[in-house]
């Protein structure tokens, strides 16, 4: 191989508009995108009256540490994260933008991967990725801005009333346990693993769950559950009571940890919905099990006070407090 | 002064969601913002059918390194570059989400003059920040999603014709003027490190521009004028022919460097519009210089070919090509 040379190009050997003049032609269109990427911006129509506008990023060796997700997941991930905010308000996502930081020595072809990933996710959650700023970076950064139609109805994390139930879809704590495996450079669970790399979809049963009138507030758990939680108590300012042996765990986290499910209380990167259910709902809820998409379950209820606590196995309640993940003081992740 | 404080606590002793909860009260509504930052998603409306939309992001060690902007720069830089990219298209910026990335160890109060310039540059436009994303990252970056009521008119990089006039706004080259300076330690002239500083708000030209129906190509000037004039006739298949005697420089940049108009030519981070006008409205553009709140000068035409070319003082023709900022190949910023 003559020197200077690499198997795979670097993003700063191939060059900035090299690699984008490659990479736009493959982006799909959806209806609605009048001008997509390669103009200063993108322009849209078709939307909704309201809209929903959301923005998240992941950032290499702080939402993951090298060898923890495929260039591939990374992408899907970054996009995954900010409809689930969408989903937690029951909205349609239909547009995008990816602002890419990026190391110069970053594998051209990685890179590629992490854009295939986005478009990827995008696509199948019917939206048109249709505009991105690609520059340099000492470290990997997918920050993805998401551009939605609002539901008619609105739903927020203020809602809630004493006497609400608290429900959660799908299982918490396995994301969580994947994190704890790999920090410790051991090999989680491959159930974990997957879910950690791929956060669930609950577009649906946002949907649901706020057009037909059945939430009084919802909030999605990504910060860990009893902090989402604490964030749903807070601003409807009303406390609530967790009953530990309710959580939904899944059969590897049950492997894993038995019936301890201090993890999937607090440990984040679960992305299912929260919500808080009036008791009149209940029953509703109980019948559109499978329009949802996935299971749900009654984890609590709404009281008055201003505190979270968790019911444990001998019937102590313990105060919950926001023990979830805190971007400057979480010592890990 | 007890150990373990310091005069100025960084972001992580203050805590995400401490500075976040005094942050988030702060923030100016605009009318249309139904719910602001706070929730998963911003609930927004009164937009125009058509819309734009846009990102941009500023990296600290990429675009600017220790001491050369103030932290209330960062922020206002972070969102006026996103401002321009609307200009070009003749929009009015309403609604932005922004994403910040944060190392741990950084002052709480220089994080909180960076939200304040982007809130004041925001609402010097008519802007409402409606949401964000706080991270923990290695170095600093800014990244902003700026959302714009469309114009009624349609103006891309696609629509330059042999025989159009190339204007251009304002001055050029007192950005780069002032990087090198201070990429050689060396102090700027402080018109050049102001320019760098503060980029110039062309809004009110780019509307005019677009809805008067005057221009058939515009974008702004970003990487370097001959970069972006390339892009413009890659995009419109066409070539162009710029005059360096009529390039646009301020005094500063005179007395700097005299009749070399070089890094006017190529430097990047001016931010100027550039556009092309069709002989025919050549003199309604001439009769609107005072509504468009900024000079504007012919500095060249388009011609058959694919090549920009530069006739110099001596009135020999050189080829342009695309000698401006490719964030991973150009060697400083």
């Amino acid at each position: 191989m003559p020197s200077g040379t690499r198997a795979t190009p670097s993003i700063a050997q191939v060059g900035e508009f090299a690699f984008l003049s490659r990479l736009l032609p493959s982006l799909p269109h959806t209806p609605g995108t009048l001008i997509g990427p390669g103009q200063d911006c993108a322009v849209i129509r078709g939307l909704t009256r309201e809209l929903l506008l959301t923005v998240d990023a992941l950032v290499d060796g702080v939402h993951y540490r090298p060898g923890w997700l495929a260039p591939r997941h990374i992408g899907r991930k970054s996009f995954l994260v900010n409809v689930s905010d969408i989903a937690a308000m029951g909205g349609r996502p239909r547009f995008c933008v990816v602002s890419l930081g990026v190391p110069r020595a970053y594998p051209a072809r990685q890179l590629a991967a992490v854009e295939r990933g986005i478009v990827a996710a995008a696509s199948s959650c019917g939206t048109a990725v249709v505009g991105g700023n690609l520059t340099r970076a000492q470290a990997l950064f997918v920050s993805i801005a998401l551009l939605a139609d609002a539901p008619r109805r609105r739903v927020t994390r203020q809602g809630a009333r004493p006497g609400d139930r608290i429900y959660v879809t799908g299982t918490l704590g396995d994301a969580a346990l994947a994190v704890r495996a790999l920090s410790a450079r051991r090999q989680p669970p491959s159930g974990a693993r997957r879910r950690f790399a791929e956060p669930p979809l609950r577009l649906r049963a946002g949907q649901y769950l706020v057009e037909a009138g059945i939430v009084s507030a919802m909030i999605d758990v990504s910060d860990g559950l009893l902090q989402d939680l604490g964030h749903v108590c807070t601003q409807s300012r009303v406390g609530a009571r967790v009953d530990a042996s309710r959580i939904p765990v899944s059969a590897t986290y049950r492997r894993a940890l038995d019936a301890d499910v201090a993890l999937a209380l607090s440990g984040g990167e679960d992305y299912e919905l929260l919500c808080t259910v009036p008791e009149r709902n209940v029953p509703k809820l109980e019948r559109s099990a499978a329009t949802l998409g996935c299971p749900i379950t009654c984890i609590g209820e709404v009281v008055r006070g201003h505190s979270v606590r968790v019911r444990n196995a001998d019937g102590r309640l313990r105060r919950g407090g926001a023990t979830g993940y805190d971007h400057f003081r979480s010592p890990q992740g």
